[in-house]
């Protein structure tokens, strides 16, 4: 199949209703940025072997890869607005592959409100590798940022930690199969109601990919701030609880991949985050405090310090 | 060598100056576009052994990479803004590599005037692969586009056609070893300055990636009209005549990777082209007509239609 004719067949569907993609008769495309806000641009890239397995359905793959860029917008309090896909395909990837691919990346379109505005097909002699250029919206000088966390903040998280790199262990045979961790690590969910609706209230914000304690970490040193992370409260799912509270904690601090929203409120705001909590129906759950000093430190529920790298639990 | 120490080192003084950046400490960048402006969005993708051939210098395939962007932001009349860099590196990439990459970003960005903005460093089981985000900014609804050729318009081209199929020939030991072929190949010249004056000037416009006849064919399809090219007008350079004029021919009308702009213009602008070129120091040549129907006929110097698939004249 020709380029041209894949593009025709599969893309430029994804394409239709946004006019600045030029229905990809172009190699560029036009955006008007309305007045009054600011454009957030994120890229992120995935590669067979290191992101996905690459057993995975093609639909699979391309919603991972388009939510991953999406969680980037949601901490930044972003609306989404377009996307640029490039796709370095192996020479023997066939039609339909590339069906389930766009499929996949059509159903999240509409879940997520948003559209393919250009991008580039290529052939690779290597493994397949995908990058995804994501544009979102937000009112002007409003965006999150990492960079404002301010002493005394309480430090929450939405959703469950670790699921994601249990998922993966799980995928791959390494711990017990369970179906409801390899969707998360398969199915990240970008939590862009929340980040829209934490301008404003939230004084830092980032979405967890890395681990909680290096994505903190992040927070911190943008912020000139530490931070104390109260290990009962970390929020774990039952099936991650299943697997072994250990193993579950350690994911929580240091598996990547959950791409759920870290963020810092002054503590005045806590019922505002209650009230968030039940508007979205999410878990939100508060995990400690920041702090003076600079460093990222973990206590148990007697307020003693662990120490996470003697412990091993930064091990993901 | 750790991702962050990298960023730090190599990536971060490419952002140096660009406040959208955030400094590359986010994972996504803020940017003001200017009132009465669009922006310019275009993606394209690099992989060893299809785009480059992998034995070149790091700097080098960095500035390939950054200038086939940035001549599709020169077809469409922009000014360069910043640029969004996704690397897939091996994972035995050392840093001699990234040193070498990113000072050939430096040095183009300079010459360019663009700045990085953000971006994903990740590995790769596979091959090499690279991905390059590059936005530029128009002023609002003057933008060049593929799909207002007239009929009646002169086409002209940038420059000389062929050099960088030639060229690619050349590095492959397929023919005679030439130095100025090569670079053609290795170093296109994306011809902003020419794309931002054919604003309000050129009735279309785009750069020839693909081939002469099949990018030409891009515009005709946009614009529901044909073309004629008249094959002993096209600019050839001495290098390339000196390789055998019908393989030069060959390429001018079907080798990729020129990076000249085609554009058409109507016959009283003709005068302003001549300027241009002198103004520009770079030939620019007349090279056919647009005409009724929706094919591109090639004819020569008596007027006689050349059968260019039947000849093998799109061979490259």
């Amino acid at each position: 199949v020709k380029e041209f004719d894949l593009i025709n067949t599969y893309f430029k569907p994804l394409a239709k209703g946004f006019p600045g993609s030029l229905n990809l008769t172009d190699d560029a495309a036009v955006l008007d940025i309305p007045a009054g806000f600011q454009l957030i641009i994120t890229k992120d890239a995935i590669s067979q072997g290191v992101h996905f397995i690459g057993n995975e359905a093609p639909s699979l793959i391309a919603k991972k890869l388009l939510r991953t860029n999406l969680s980037d917008l949601a901490a930044k309090g972003t609306t989404p607005y377009c996307y640029f896909l490039a796709g370095m395909l192996p020479k023997n990837t066939d039609e339909a592959w590339i069906k389930s691919f766009t499929s996949g990346l059509a159903e999240d379109q509409k879940l997520f409100g948003i559209h393919l505005a250009g991008g580039d097909t290529t052939s690779t002699l290597g493994s397949l590798s995908l990058s995804i250029t994501a544009l979102g919206l937000v009112p002007k000088n409003s965006a999150l940022t990492r960079s404002r966390a301010k002493i005394g903040d309480d430090i929450y998280v939405s959703g469950t930690l670790g699921d994601s790199a249990l998922g993966l262990l799980s995928a791959q045979g390494k711990c017990p199969h369970d179906a409801f961790l390899i969707n998360r690590y398969q199915l990240p969910e970008p939590r862009l109601s929340l980040g829209q609706t934490l301008r404003g209230i939230a004084n830092s914000c980032m979405d967890i990919s890395d681990g909680l304690v290096q994505d903190l970490e992040h927070i911190c040193k943008a912020s000139n701030v530490g931070a104390v992370i109260e290990a009962h409260t970390l929020p774990l799912s039952a099936a991650a609880q299943k697997i072994g509270t250990l193993l579950a904690l350690e994911a929580a601090l240091s598996g990547g991949d959950d791409y759920e929203l870290l963020f810092t409120v002054a503590p005045e705001n806590a019922k505002n985050i209650a009230a968030l909590a039940k508007k979205f129906a999410l878990p939100i759950a508060r995990i400690g405090k920041i702090a003076n000093g600079k460093k990222v430190r973990v206590i148990d529920e007697s307020g003693k310090e662990i120490d996470i790298e003697k412990k091993g639990f930064l091990h993901f």
